[in-house]
């Protein structure tokens, strides 16, 4: 761990004490969101130390022309970069002619900041002396709506301590802002009015390229001592700004406020000639009736979310407010009602990686959202996917494929590539699998056949063909081989029969034949549909067979284990323990080729095939796999504790688990991978998730029926956690000595607990 | 081949008519160069249409901010790039108020464009009608002097056809230049002062950051009907240039012209204060004498070098022309009396690749200078090398690897690394052996092993050192292996054990093994210096020889070959015959991953290792690769046919061996890889030049001995070439039926013919 500031505790994230270098850090750890937007938890009032600004609107992007040194043919020319967004949450504060600014005061004190996640809201509290000699304290508080979900709402308070004073706030609107990820230092926004109506300010952008029309909006209220004042303010209006100038003469130990309500309407929702009235709807339906009563119905919305989705572990705070923490960012990050929409690896929490959907979506956050939501996210989540098949056969078609060959990118926005490094844009093609693991998983689970004749299966048919055509023949071998790609340990590329590619290679081609059966068989009319679209022949499919039955795996028989890739044993294959710790980690330490010769595996990588498709091998398998991987395993992808977390505790090794546990669900607030300021990793908190239902918990489906082998670390009383499995909500209740379940709904409910059957019924504990 | 404009010419390269198309093209193929520096054959006078304009110095570069998508760990921040440097040759033309502009003429005739080779200058004419109806015949002359080599001359005329007209000659300095390749538009030339004496102007200006200052200079004379004008200028004098404007009244049928003198002072040569003291004594000594006088020396100049370079080729002009370009640009490229200087694959034709030293100059352009220059030319190469040695090591430190270890740079101007894709820059480390093997090749050609205990020794123990590191010991195959390499053929990254790497790596270590134990015995105090600064101990040798004594080659029994590298056979080996012609050249149609899991091969990789170490193998193992790999090979480096050249002719293949000949010799006259535009390939010259006297005249030396295997192409009447073996100069002539030779000097030769000692006596033709 390097951070170790936040304070323990179960529902927030804490922070005491003013520490300028933990500024940037806490921006990313204390932002907010609402599935539509969010934000870095930068400050209201300026701030001239070093900062990251950061506000994001979901579904709004833009094309950033590529860089590189040395053009690939097939990289695209532009790609997709989040994109910060207009400012509205900023409010200037002077007292006196003094500018408030926590890097320049003479002194602060009571620093506190707290991200309330039972509630969903972030608060800031301190005293300082300015400048002037001024003493203050500030108080500020602020939430993006999830109920309306265009507004966020920010109450800021400023009582004199030691003098009388005139005190300014000034809330403004900001579109002239820049974004750290840039490639050119290009211009992003192109701002089309700035305008003003009483104490309502509008600026109405478009970003440049793609033409999303956004309106940003602010409305302020003043009150002094809690008594709302009736200020006419001074009005700046500029090219990209526009600021609204209150002023108010203050008496010592009196306290001046501002309710700040502000947000965006985005023409992906409103026609976008009409979002300036869109946005005075937005006013008109919530300024009037307070910032309190707004909180109120932020906190009975987030209790909603809870209700379901918590996670309670008793007996150490801070794996409770580990997991807690991850939860509430996932569900800040995407909420799922929209299928154009996906989780992008840092969600509102800063712009690196660009795109907003990897396969992180398929292979970590669909498990959590199909078990703590209604199915229908999940679905959406499939949706997104189908909806960007046709570019995924346009990707292909630039590689060299053909026949309706899909390959899906491997960073994207709408569906078009967002990378270029060949090793990872051209090989790392591995993600084509999950995506149709997915489909499986979500099948598995939920039971929804319906999705695969709807869309599913031309996903799946595109995909096959991928792994058709991508396949060679190797007369050497005598078996169908794949060359040149980047397994999921991205510490190697450019290999040969990736064990894992080959072996998810070989399923999607199974998969999607076992289901182009199933839909002739029970769904004639889709069938006929899609194989008029797709003109897939028996001969052609025959051809995918022979390459599924052909398949070569690389094995070991001394180890007994499959290789991760050919040549995997000719490398120096010295442990982890046995390197030395300045060497760590290896991927700030040593230069490429030195990383990719060595033995050293980022995220799990055989063993990811080994949770995926978890019964075709025995546990004895899975042990040999993870005794000889994990020892080579550098964990240095955030998403790879979660799946060596959930095999340990398979393997009851529960103190490896747990150490694992600690780190997938503390990832970001100990600052693990020294790199939060940049953001937090959304996706692999949904790793998190797992560890504890699938890992602990043991929960698995098999054969339409939920499955358990509950675990517990030895460092916990008891954990908690809910699942809608089909529409029934089951609650399971795990301590040291027995596990409860306990079931809403109205019908029973049959699971098996360590192998055997157990009848749930409504509103009735069962103890096992 | 992909142009087809050139004249066939024994002696000039020659191009009639006016197309647009073919401006950029000719603006390479009839580059001028002395050396010290060069140009593209840009016009004179204004040219609207599209152009690449470049003038270069020798040895005058800047660091230019590395552009990178994904940054890795070891990369250069910044690297050197090849500059553009200060236009002194610019001649703007006014006919009437018309300025002269060949795309926006009405119509060109007789335009002709010669590069005279035999004389070394360069010349243009063509009649014009301008948009004002006047019509004009235009001739221009211009040469680098080899024997001023900081300076130029133009002789530029204008000849009214129809019309009286008042000309305007405005020669002019311009350092407000830019540049085709920079990474981020970056402003490269800081001009520090603009000034004018008398008809002399001078800018000096320095580039940023790595502040080499120059002075570019020039002078005109004014004619008219070949009578000098005193005609005194306007001066238009700017922050960046400065224009003599000289008017004159001219009669229909007259001529007016300009012989304008300029060049560049730079201070790698002169104080950096003196530099227009400089160039004024450049013009003292040189413009009095006029343009003519100037034009005399420059064809004795270039006799000299012909006499001792030139290679004739009787009954084949396109062969005969073809080598002769060649031969030529290799003289204006690098004339080999600066160690400092080394010789970029593009010379002073082009920006493209930046830096200017890559593993061509050991591995193709030593044999060339050791044969036709005097040997301190060649010694002078290894010299560059020695000195780069400090930052050799520097440059494998940044990747992990110590006490001395030394790896050299890909791309270099300076000894640092100038590049930044990892699969070349880290692992494209075969590099290194080129190094040492032109060691070897110095010494077996020369006879001076001198260099070796003076500096080769320190060279060859740093890459031996590296070699032993780089190696790392596979238990599974009991053997030392490499891992994560890209050979010769750069179309496979990132393989394991590729044979030519893991040869030359063995072959390095007990180079250096042999080479220490010479010195130790024969040069004691030498010896003792190295041993000194190096700390190396027999321990450490004693590992080095295990490395070698133990190393992996992969190696197919059933095909009795070895393997490019691991893995090779499991691909889908399909011949470049059976391969479609769309798909041709691959690295233009296809994206990377499709080309790296092919078997296509870019250049000669085993087979290189097959020319280096030709005395290592029998003929017919060379025949069995040869037809293993030829079959695959694309030749898409310009460095690729002349090895297969040579190693066709030693397999008696003539017909092949003459094709692959064509291709070397006319890869830019014919524009074979649809490049010409950005520039010439320099280095792959000395490859043509080595294809006829190594492949053709089946030059070797062998124990200090000359050996000749003479064969000749059916489509060749003879051919005849000169080689300065140890101070001696041996002509050698062949036609269809006999070899000639013929001996300067005082004293015998033996020489080797087809496996018998021969012995030529001076001034004695010999005929076997």
């Amino acid at each position: 761990m390097n951070l170790d500031y936040i304070k323990p505790n179960e529902w927030s994230i804490i922070e005491e004490g003013f520490d300028s270098s933990h500024v940037k850090a806490s921006e990313s750890l204390f932002s907010i969101g609402n599935g539509a937007m969010g934000q870095r938890a930068n400050f209201e009032e300026s701030y001239s130390g070093p900062t990251f600004q950061g506000s994001y609107i979901a579904g709004v992007y833009y094309p950033d022309k590529t860089r590189v040194g040395w053009w690939k043919n097939g990289y695209p020319e532009y790609f997709a970069k989040v994109l910060n967004a207009p400012n509205w949450i900023g409010i200037n504060v002077y007292i006196g002619n003094e500018q408030l600014d926590l890097h320049t005061c003479k002194n602060v004190e009571n620093f506190k900041r707290e991200l309330n996640m039972k509630e969903g809201w972030l608060s800031r509290s301190f005293t300082a002396t300015l400048p002037n000699d001024i003493q203050i304290k500030v108080s500020a508080k602020r939430f993006l709506s999830l109920e309306k979900d265009e507004l966020g709402a920010i109450d800021y308070s400023v009582t004199l301590l030691n003098s009388d004073a005139v005190i300014t706030f000034q809330p403004f609107l900001d579109s002239g802002i820049t974004n750290e990820d840039t490639n050119w230092d290009d211009k992003f926004w192109d701002t089309l009015s700035v305008s003003q109506e009483d104490q309502r300010a509008f600026i109405q952008a478009k970003t440049m390229k793609t033409d999303f029309y956004i309106c940003t909006f602010m409305e302020s209220q003043i009150f002094n001592n809690e008594i709302q004042l009736n200020i006419k303010p001074e009005i700046d209006k500029a090219s990209t700004h526009i600021t609204f100038s209150y002023q108010q003469k203050v008496d010592k130990g009196d306290t001046l406020s501002i309710h700040k309500f502000g947000g965006y309407t985005v023409d992906r929702n409103h026609d976008k000639y009409e979002l300036v009235t869109s946005a005075k709807s937005v006013l008109d339906n919530t300024v009037a009736s307070g910032f309190s009563e707004l909180l109120e119905k932020q906190k009975e919305a987030w209790s909603k979310i809870w209700d379901m989705a918590d996670i309670t572990i008793e007996g150490d705070v801070k794996a409770q407010q580990g997991i807690r923490f991850n939860i509430f960012h996932l569900n800040q990050t995407y909420l799922g009602t929209d299928a154009s929409l996906n989780i992008g690896p840092k969600g509102f929490t800063g712009e690196k990686y660009g795109g907003s959907t990897y396969w992180d979506t398929e292979a970590y956050c669909i498990p959590f959202y199909m078990a703590t939501k209604d199915q229908s996210v999940a679905r959406n989540l499939l949706t997104y996917r189908y909806n960007h098949l046709e570019k995924a056969i346009e990707n292909a078609e630039k590689l060299g494929f053909k026949n309706g060959a899909a390959l899906y990118p491997m960073v994207t926005m709408n569906g078009e590539e967002c990378h270029n490094e060949w090793e990872i844009t051209f090989e790392e093609i591995h993600r084509n699998g999950a995506i149709a693991f997915a489909i499986f998983n979500y099948h598995r689970y939920t039971g929804d056949f319906s999705y695969i004749p709807e869309m599913g299966l031309e996903v799946l048919i595109g995909i096959a063909r991928f792994w058709h055509q991508r396949a060679t023949f190797s007369t050497n071998k005598n078996k169908y081989v794949i060359l040149g790609v980047t397994g999921p340990n991205e510490y190697e590329n450019n290999v040969n029969n990736n064990w894992y590619t080959n072996y998810i290679a070989q399923w999607c081609i199974n998969y999607a034949i076992e289901n182009i059966a199933k839909v002739q068989a029970y769904y004639s009319s889709d069938y006929t549909r899609i194989m008029n679209k797709s003109k897939l022949s028996k001969a052609e499919m025959k051809e995918w067979k022979s390459v599924a039955d052909n398949m070569y795996f690389p094995h070991s028989d001394k180890h007994q284990v499959y290789l991760q890739q050919d040549g995997f044993l000719d490398k120096e294959l010295i442990t982890v323990s046995n390197l030395d710790k300045s060497q760590r980690p290896i991927n700030q330490k040593w230069s490429w080729d030195r990383i990719l010769r060595s033995p050293y595996i980022k995220q799990a990588d055989t063993l990811q095939g080994f949770y995926f498709f978890e019964d075709h091998f025995t546990t004895e398998e899975l042990e040999r796999h993870f005794d000889f991987y994990e020892p080579f395993t550098v964990h240095e992808s955030s998403l790879s504790p979660c799946v060596h977390s959930i095999q340990a505790a398979k393997l009851d090794r529960m103190e490896q688990a747990y150490t694992f546990y600690l780190r997938t669900s503390r990832l970001d607030l100990d600052d693990y991978n020294h790199e939060v300021h940049e953001g937090l990793h959304i996706t692999s908190m949904a790793g998190t998730w797992m560890s504890i239902v699938e890992g602990f918990g043991g929960m698995r489906v098999k054969n339409n029926q939920l499955t358990f082998e509950p675990k517990i670390p030895k460092q916990w009383d008891a954990y908690s956690f809910k699942v809608n499995f089909r529409h029934q909500i089951l609650k399971v209740i795990v301590n040291q000595n027995e596990t409860h379940f306990e079931l809403e709904g109205n019908t029973d409910l049959q699971i098996i607990v360590n192998g055997k059957t157990v009848t749930i019924s409504p509103n009735n504990l069962v103890t096992v």
